[in-house]
């Protein structure tokens, strides 16, 4: 009996498959400290062979940077070797991986946009193609422990949300299930570091081509809609449709998310202003009170990335606006930590029984 | 009688007020340039007696630069100076020099926001202070060439449009003149680099507090608010309210805003969304085909400022959602340029008939 | 009899004067995380009666930031509260804290310059002004642990090196000791990020005056020289003057320093080359080795202060050239860790006899 | 019988090879606005078929830009369409360009390395293969104005510097030649922005890995020395052999270079300090008080990079040090435009007979 579910006594073992990219090295940064989980394999085509001290010598000082070293992907052989696996690869490439680590009984946490879609219909129109595992769609967990703290104890797939998703969806979410705003017409306008990229050697994503530049992209349907729609839709208990416009800065790292939403409650003067403005923090103050990763911004201060790159943190930051009756949320994340790999090892502490703050402080 | 208004033979004599922050650094190389227009003074209390070569070693090349030493600020040797100034000063300054030019008969462009709003209460609720020269309110044309071109010409004093406002007005005017938008519920989402806070010895505009930073700031009722709605208002025929949200981010110069327009004709579908982009379309091209300074871009490529920065252009591009039903409008300009110093330079060539393009292309 | 110096039994209290600068903040950084001091003052005049969290945003979600308030400057209550303080004063302002803390039984780990030179005359030849308690000058331990591990432990006053000195210092130190260099004509070119400069309101530091900007400063003598020729006449063993040129740099951290040496043995073909470069690199082990924050870097790699940045690490390197007979020596640290806050929390550990690595890794 | 050196009666015909990465952008930009050369014709394997507006946004205002498009490269079809052409090709390419077109009697001004050595020998050690057509090396100017003003306008075949060489060489030659400093033991340590590495799809040159990143590169025997120590030798009449440090650090363009130079007159104290300073300023001064693109810092201020971005100039800047005796040179300049495109323009003028800074002011 496959009981590798079970709390462990001892670390967990753990690997990384595609450590190479910016996720993948955010992976080896935490888990190389992380207190309660062993990180026994790295693979990447590119650098199999060498350490993670030569690929990364950021990390040459530690002590299981200079002794690991990169493998060549197998799945077999990474089943001997780990409890539970993080996939920090492209889309279409992770399912290819997933799958045959899931029959052998390795959790999965998966980084890509893969097993976040629970219809094959909606992942085909974004990402044009059909997927190649949809029987896992709906097993997969979405790997939002401020949503989905109940089912990721038990997960053995979990789809690690996008950056720009989590940026959204933290600050949505209670809203929407509280009917404090209406789920028509919202609007996101986000901002995003170069590193969300991705280390691909593409001339649009050169230095010289990125610096002293600002730009929107994406513009009008980008592909993370497709699982923030799936996620408002299902607090909002009716069909959402966002307008979300991603926007390339000259940052390493970070997104700045400013959502544009009408209160359920009109807003039409300084009263009603206040009393919304109050309403959402009462809400977010349940919502996220005690969450340990979201910041609540109750005083004069809006969020900046600069106050949450390098952490797993969420800042968030609300204004009610008496001209125009709009409620304004703001909210800042490091793309690489609470966007993708911060997030990724908050599930793995879910799944494996650590404080959920374990490795990330 | 004063015929200063006429168009003149020579090279047109103007100086600068208040030439050494980035706006007035901005005049002094456009107007050193220039082909019909003459620097013959700038001023500047802090460094009176300093040649521009000194102050500004970039420019140290030019020989007016080695040779024109700033002067104290004093309206009546500038009367005798110059036929023309530009007014490069803080808000609540500028008027101060403006009233004595003007009724020694000089012509004033002025870049500050003293002059921008017809209506004096509008300016006390928006400035925080009553208007020290509100009978001057109404006498000053709002310097936006691409909308005022007719008025420019024999204008005595001139209210350079703030740098947001180019980026969304615009835009914003010609859609609403035609019918093609809504007036009600526009948002503009706007990012500017740090020039636009100007050369000020503040904390908050070290390079360590912007580097790597990407912030909202002004939430929700910016001061520039007051002139973008008064123009659009005057457009659309009916006041409108607008919601803007400017953020703070990592690059020298610069801005990128993001319009979320709805349009009158519903868009609902692909057909619809194709015909309300090419209505737009066509809009902006009987606005602005023939406009030296607003580039359309049909094609594919969206706004980006590195296109823009050092240029007087504005560039425009443009998109319908289909999902959504919503239009929008992206703007990219160099907030020194088309925001601030080219945009007055436009001005002066319209107010001293000179081609509008000269010294700006 | 005063018995603080004893190894303590429980967690070290320990204060920090000065607190709201980058220095100081790097000091907050650190020290909240330490697992065996705890910070419990925290003085700034600018800051009082404030918590760390509303000064510093970005360490909200610990709860000690939330929980400590900035406090007026006192030493007599420090005394009371702490038994190690760390000032992150400007030069000339720590001796003032400095003396009566120490008069009350307070270890002082200093980060200014106040302590660093041993001769009175040195200070005020390069400081330009009297010292003000040059007894004490013989009396503190320059804080390279590095180079002086076995009179830190007992010592009550620490004058933390300084940023480029670190950098310049640790490289030299064993080469000259070695007799590998000629202790003459030693060049020392160093480029800096701009946190360097401190958080200071001056236009010279303005995000618009750094960014997209190189220029040297501080040509041809810049204070640091002083503590650096103390340190490299001591390990030489006669009086060295260094060649030293600082530049400043668009990069919040970081220095990047490269030293152009001339070996003692000549080198002149790729022969003399090779064993010039192995006898440093022989040397570099002895010396270094086993140090936990120095990095040697064997391969290919040079030093990069993207791999430094945010750690107390510092990455050495070191090229012979047969054309010109000289060795390069390359180093890479964080200024404000390696170079300031991290090396003071290094010394603190050897002071309190905690692991040297203790709250750095 | 080949006229084409004649000075031109209407403007010249110019084509650019090779005009898509950085140094043929900027070509472009300056030569769409020169007043005397025509810009006909632009080849690129990669864009044939596009206009310049399509290829590059931030030109598209410009009539010349919409009109012209990319062509493959053809030397028979560009014989007959340009009298003039600029090759912005990699090393190794240029050379098939340039000798079919100066068979064709068309005058060549080649950006790249392949025509700035005299020996065959010296290029097959630095640049690792056989030059494929030796018998032009001799026959080359290079292409420094300051130096070969003399040569330049009968030339058929220029060799345009490389970026460093040129930060280095207008220093040096002037000292050099008037016997000021001491010909052996010189030291450039320079600094560039990431555009001097080419548009290049390669990771080093992302955008995340450039960008707070400061690092030496090349060392110890960087291809430009080869050029550099040539003219060097010259100047010196002996052979020369420099050190030099080229280090990449975050902007998109400038480079900085600092020289550690040993005068010949030996400086001991204040006095013969001020001797020397006044002594390489009245060479300097000598060598380039006309010309229109050295810009001598005389007064308190240094090189800043900032200050020649976007012109054809250099900032020249040195100190001596008492202490050491050495003369400290320090010099800026746009990489792009003095250390590339400008400078051919500067070369082109001088060719045609023009005024030398036509389109460069």
């Amino acid at each position: 009996m496959n009981d590798r579910h079970a709390c462990p006594t001892g670390p967990v073992r753990v690997g990384i498959v595609g450590a190479s990219g910016y996720s993948g090295e955010e992976l080896v940064r935490l888990l190389m400290s992380h207190p309660s989980a062993e990180l026994v394999a790295v693979t990447s085509r590119q650098y199999a062979g060498q350490t993670l001290a030569q690929v990364f010598p950021r990390f040459a000082s530690h002590p299981r940077a200079r002794a690991l070293r990169f493998s060549e992907p197998d799945t077999e052989r990474l089943a001997q070797q780990v409890q539970l696996v993080f996939l920090a690869l492209p889309h279409g490439v992770a399912v290819e991986f997933a799958v045959p680590l899931l029959q052998r009984g390795v959790r999965v946490i998966d980084l890509s946009a893969d097993f976040r879609l629970r219809e094959a219909a909606v992942y085909a129109e974004f990402y044009g193609h059909q997927h190649a595992a949809p029987e896992w769609l709906g097993r997969a967990v979405y790997g939002l422990p401020e949503r989905y703290r109940i089912a990721l104890p038990s997960a053995r797939l979990v789809a690690v949300p996008g950056c720009y998703p989590t940026s959204i969806l933290i600050p949505l979410l209670p809203l929407l299930e509280a009917g404090l705003i209406r789920p028509e017409g919202m609007i996101a306008n986000s901002l995003s570091g170069v590193s969300g990229a991705g280390r691909k050697a593409e001339v649009d994503y050169l230095f010289v081509e990125c610096n002293e530049s600002m730009r929107p992209y994406g513009v009008p349907k980008h592909r993370h809609l497709s699982e923030i729609e799936q996620e408002l839709s299902l607090a909002a208990q009716t069909k959402v449709t966002l307008q979300f416009t991603p926007h390339l800065i000259p940052v390493n790292r970070g997104i700045l998310t400013t959502l544009y939403l009408t209160p359920l409650a009109p807003v039409t003067d300084a009263a009603s202003a206040a009393a919304c403005h109050e309403a959402v923090g009462a809400c977010y103050e349940s919502a996220y009170g005690r969450e340990a990763f979201v910041r609540l911004l109750t005083g004069k201060v809006l969020p900046d990335t600069k106050n949450v790159v390098g952490t797993n943190c969420l800042e968030l930051g609300w204004r009610t606006d008496p001209r125009t009756g709009r409620l304004l949320v703001m909210s800042a994340i490091d793309n690489l930590v609470k966007g993708a790999s911060g997030q990724a090892v908050q599930c793995c502490n879910l799944l494996c029984g650590f404080p959920e703050t374990a490795g990330l402080s």
